[in-house]
This record gives C-alpha cells, sequence and structure tokens, in this order.
C-alpha cells in the first residue's frame, strides 16, 4: 500500500516514517509513506498556498487549484483520496479495515488555514478523528496511516490481534507482569497458577466488567453467549455490593 | 505551562516540537514541551521496560515499577497526570479547555505494548482519543498537546477561536477565497458584495445547515434562537426540494 500525505509540514511526517512498527513495515515492503509539500504546486513565486477568506473574517484559506494541482500530480487513478476534517465521518477501527483494503491512501491535511470549500469535490471523503480543534490535519493524518499500517502489519506476521480493545467489540482485559507485588499491590492469584481454563475465564470476565463499567454503548452491539451472560450477572452482583 | 511526555520514543516527540505553532508557543514561553525517556528509569543494564503478560498470551507489558519511578522523577506536587489508553474517557473540545488550566500536564504513553494493570493507581485520569487502535500512545499525547497549547497560544494572541468547528457548539461555515471561479465552479455571489450583514446570515445559515446534515447530535446541545430556527427550517424546506 502507498500512503501519501499532501501537507504544509512534511517534516513532521518524516519522522513519523522513522518510528519502529512504521519503519519495519516500510523497510518490508508492506508500505510506502510519501509525504508531498502542497507548496511545491503553487504557482506564485513566493510559494503561497492561502488567501484571506472571501466575505471577510480571520485566518487564511487555502486556495482551491492548488490543492487540485497536488491532488492530481499524486494520486493514482485508484488511489482513496481523504482529507481531514473536523466535519467529517468520525474514524473508528471499522473505518480503518475499510481503508487497509486500497492500493492507494491519499490524504490531504489542512494547517491552521480553513479549506476552500470547492475543495471537497476533489476528494472521496472526509474524516474526523474527534470533535476537538487542532493547528492541522497531520496528527490526524499520522493516525490514521498508523493504525492503518498496523492492520498490515499484523496481516503479515499472521499475528492475532483479536485481544485489542475494539477487535472483539470490548475493552481489553487488565494485565500484569513482574514483580509480582509492588507497592501493596498484587498481581491476581489466578494469573500466576497456570490453569489456562480459569485464566480464560478471568481474562474475559475482567474484559466484559471493564465494559460494562466504562462503555456499556459497546455491550449494545456485542454477540452475548449464554456464559457471558452468566458472568454479566455475577459483576453486576460484585459491583452492587 | 509544561507538558511533559513520557515515552519509549521521545524523538517522536522532538520533531513535534518543531511544528510552526508549537514551535511559536514554546519561543514565547507560553509552554515548555518535554519528552521523556521511559527507559532512563529502567533498572536493568539492557534497559528492558517490559516482561511477559503473568497467566500467558501475546506481546509484552510495561512494567509498574519502571513506571512508578518515572511518574515520580518528573512529576511537580501539582501536575495532572494523564494516562493515554483506548479505555480512557473520550476526548474532546471540552477537555481541552479544562486541561488547558493546568500547570503541568505529565502523559503516559505505552508504545504496542500494554501497560501493567496497577500502572492506573498512579495517574490522575486515562484518555481515549477514539475507538481505534494505534501502535503507541504517541500519536494521541501530542493530539492532546497540540490542542492545549493552541488554545493557549491563542489566549496569548487575544484572538478569537470562536468561529472553530466545535467551539459554537456548530460546524464551521464554508470558507472561499480566490480564485472567485474555478473548474466550472464559483464563490457563492453574497459573499463578494460586501454586505457585512447578508454574509453574517449566510454563514450562520451554511453552519446550521451542515450541522442539520452531518452533526444532527451537536443541534441538540446548542441554545438555538429565534432566528436560528427561522434558518433551520428555511434548510429543511431547501433540502426537502
Amino acid at each position: 500500500m502507498k500512503i501519501k500525505i499532501l501537507t504544509l509540514f512534511p517534516q513532521m511526517i518524516e519522522a513519523f516514517k522513522d518510528e519502529s512498527i512504521i519503519k519495519r513495515a516500510i523497510q518490508k515492503g508492506v508500505c510506502e509513506v510519501e509525504a508531498i509539500d502542497i507548496r511545491d504546486y503553487s504557482l506564485d513565486k513566493h510559494r503561497h498556498v492561502d488567501d484571506t477568506p472571501c466575505g471577510g473574517g480571520q485566518g487564511m484559506v487555502l486556495q482551491v487549484d492548488v490543492i487540485d494541482r497536488c491532488l492530481k500530480a499524486n494520486s493514482d487513478p485508484n488511489a482513496h483520496k481523504i482529507m481531514m476534517t473536523p466535519q467529517g465521518r468520525r474514524y473508528n477501527q471499522a473505518i480503518a479495515m475499510e481503508l487497509k483494503e486500497y492500493e492507494e491512501l491519499v490524504i490531504l491535511c489542512g494547517h491552521y488555514e480553513g479549506f476552500d470549500e470547492r475543495i471537497r469535490s476533489y476528494v472521496d471523503e472526509e474524516i474526523s478523528i474527534g470533535d476537538f480543534v487542532l493547528t492541522g490535519g497531520e496528527l490526524p493524518a499520522m493516525t490514521i496511516a498508523d493504525s492503518v499500517i498496523r492492520l498490515l502489519e499484523h496481516a503479515i506476521k499472521e499475528e492475532s490481534h483479536l485481544d485489542d480493545s475494539f477487535s472483539t467489540g470490548l475493552l481489553e482485559y487488565p494485565q500484569y507482569t513482574r514483580p509480582v507485588t509492588y507497592d501493596g499491590m498484587d498481581v491476581p492469584e489466578v494469573l500466576l497458577n497456570g490453569n489456562h481454563k480459569l485464566i480464560e475465564r478471568f481474562r474475559k470476565k475482567e474484559s466484559l466488567r471493564r465494559t460494562l463499567l466504562r462503555r456499556p454503548d459497546l455491550l449494545e452491539s456485542y454477540p452475548l453467549t449464554k456464559e457471558d451472560i452468566k458472568l454479566l450477572n455475577e459483576i453486576k452482583e460484585e459491583e452492587n455490593k
């Protein structure tokens, strides 16, 4: 897979490519990540890419012609073109699973400035990572790249990522490692006894408990087995004590 | 404000500090951003910071003693300590407004590995930026830092950020800049006439329209005026055509 990030701050993306798992995926040929400098597509000798808003107001607006040239020069015919904006559809793990199927992702980031409205007509979709305002789309674009590359990398390693939060539909169970006792806190005994059936039951129960307490919305779409329902009833009794 | 990011990949944070608005805020003394290498707090000569999970299973788990030492050495008594995890409360602009009031934020990132459950008892809260799985907490930690520093920087510049998406409670209105015509698409005439009352009405209406079409959930908590309701009725009629 090729991922191209169109940005005014290509150096932010370069550091990301050096990050351990991303670097390994690039070295293995699982993916290519390229930062494209939007300023290279300005026709202005000062490399301007923005102008003041029509109708007045603060801030600057990225120009449609510059972005159109930049997109045209950097998208394969099959590329899926994404624009990062707080107004887009909310990113989640299901969208990561969708995006990993494309051969090329082109991700357009604004930085500080807004986009000229007409730019929306040149992309396939708009994505937001959440209801907060950032100085630019670079961190959201890297967030998408990271979550997608991680899935590709796992696919190659044929490793299971079934225990991740959201991949099972439940939050992850609590994990422990040595030291067994620290600052008065112990690792739960069941994890030290080597009884795999009990360990599995403990983990499922704590995964259900955490989801019930922190994200009951996730339980609504989770396919509960009879055994799960029994565990949930135990949890509810314990929590009501 | 001081922001310390505790991580196994401090170099990812260094690139972020060079990013335009963050760099300016640091230079102006609005904030300090420091990357702390968790490995510096390992007592192991190979600088190990993780171990296999108790009870078996894939992956590695960050050790509670290493993290406790790292947090103790790097938190002022008044510091607000945050752990990045997909299981935490969902980050949004209201939380950014809360966090900007602290003198020191200490943000703990896992990378690939999980956290030993007992680590949770050493932080003040757990935050998630969304329902997706990343290779580490660094991008989410930078996301929080960016959104908070942006608010501090705006505060210093006494600039309004009232037009941002989520700050008004509505999505932002469409923006346009030159060229006035591009690829058959025109800037709406109202924005070119210099009638500020009509421009304001157009922007409010389009902000309401976009919110209605894309994020009707936001309208539920928005304090609609009589004029807004009139505009919404116009919009509904137009959209039903």
